[in-house]
């Protein structure tokens, strides 16, 4: 069972980050507070906070599956992620039901964090990220 | 400027509620805590929290609109829908903003929420859902 604590962030496809922080200021009145490249998903990444959760606009840096979906679709709502704790054994524990991973063992994702993507055939058409911040995992007495 | 409270809900269009009922709580281990048929949508609808959001299971009963979707792209993510205080007064600083509407005046939705759809083409592509719980708008002393 893995032990959710919220959803972390939504993310949507867009193609140039600026014209759509634009808009989500005009229509919402929200602003990003994080804003980087991330290099292990080869994309550039807004978070724009709304209460507990984000919006994540991203749009690909030469992540080609990015890429493809916002040619096959256009820019839109693309995954959602949610915050676990320990995130190995929630991937051990998926695996071993046989669940349809695209990440066996996390990677490095936007903010440090720990992340890693289910195959959205998991989920019937859904592509789920979990999360773990990485100063939440396994703290150390010198920490 | 829209006073946004946090993420109500995410909704994923599926073809079966019951099929990704068991879905979600095999791989997430969430269950649903309300669910029903939504007459003003012409929807059914399942609602798993995840935190103080909720991920939002539906299926079309007579909404053309969704079931389009689910021939067209398949079942996935349908749209984000977005709590604020003072749903009238934001559908009437949207407009007067000219960002396109699909509802001007709200609805009853599931949970007997007041909703209304802004068009997906305000944001560049995503479909949002504004919602005020109807338990918090306007009440008065003796409610």
């Amino acid at each position: 069972m893995l032990k959710i604590k919220k959803i972390d962030h939504v993310a949507v496809a867009v193609t140039d980050v600026d014209e759509a922080l634009a808009r989500y200021r005009q229509i919402l009145g929200i602003e990003a507070t994080d804003r980087e490249v991330v290099a292990s998903q080869r994309t550039e990444a807004a978070l724009l906070p709304l209460g507990e959760t984000c919006l994540e606009l991203i749009s690909p840096k030469g992540n080609e599956g990015l890429q493809k979906f916002l040619e096959k679709r256009g820019p839109g709502l693309h995954h959602i992620a949610i915050e676990i704790e320990g995130i190995e054994g929630a991937l051990a524990a998926l695996k071993a039901l046989n669940i349809p991973l695209i990440d066996e063992t996390p990677r490095i994702g936007a903010r440090g964090h720990k992340v890693a993507f289910l195959h959205p055939k998991a989920t019937g058409g859904v592509l789920v990220e979990l999360v773990e911040p990485a100063h939440e995992a396994h703290p150390t007495e010198h920490d």
